[in-house]
């Protein structure tokens, strides 16, 4: 738990080092950039759902934890930068421009985010389904908890 | 070493897994996906240059090289399936289709490729940046190996 509340606390500062890290990175590859990381983020949900109701395989499960999680914790706040409130030209999001001032709940929500990737990623490690089931319906909860917030329908 | 050639054969095993495991996967959607997973790479790779070439900060290099090596082994052979030899209505794809005649080259890049990625991952958590850049420019001729090959300019 201590690790997941350091890797959470790393999400966060991560997303005041925006200025610094990706100045340079224009606002629709910033919209681009963290669209994929959601995406990839969601095809790995849907093989850990697979294997959970069906045949497990550990292997699979360990992999696509640990993408999501290594996602989750590199620091994708730098990809909310100015101007990337709403969708630029064909880069399209669902953001809703609430987020751009609410960075104290917004970084709150990453970091529980961020915590339930890390656990579920250390749970994966252990082979346990059971036990990962409970960890993928937290990462689950924290993902939801965003959207309802903070993504248009 | 050891550890990124058993990562690596992961990588080709799971490219076989690609009936079991993504059957359920629209065509269209693998397309979504891998792209989404080589723009995420692209992303951190650009990260990992620019610490390079600037102010390392090792924190987010690690990170960084964690994002890219756990995507690398998500088991992306699964997405390269039946039906997304060309682009399908909004989903482009670039990949040349001969990659789909070319399996065993395929899996012999995506081991180099994978094992590249993660022994980049494994230098990064020294810190040591004069490694890195030699990791990191080892992965940049992977990328670039398979690109020559099998994507369209």
């Amino acid at each position: 738990m201590k690790k997941s509340l350091s890797r959470a606390a790393f999400g966060i500062v991560a997303l005041s080092l925006v200025s610094v890290a990706s100045a340079q990175v224009k606002p629709e590859d910033q919209i681009k950039y963290r669209k994929a990381g959601y995406s990839f983020m969601s095809w790995n949900m849907s093989k850990i759902k697979a294997n959970l109701e069906g045949t497990y395989d550990a292997a699979q499960v360990t992999a696509a934890a640990n993408a999501i999680a290594s996602i989750a914790g590199s620091g994708m706040g730098a990809l909310y930068g100015a101007g990337t409130e709403k969708s630029i030209g064909d880069q399209k999001t669902r953001v809703k421009p609430e987020l751009f001032q609410s960075m104290p709940e917004v970084g709150k929500l990453a970091g529980e985010f961020n915590a339930a990737t890390a656990n579920l990623a250390k749970v994966a490690a252990t082979g346990d389904a059971a036990a990962v089931k409970v960890a993928f319906g937290d990462v689950g909860k924290t993902c939801k908890a965003c959207h309802d917030k903070f993504r248009e329908d």
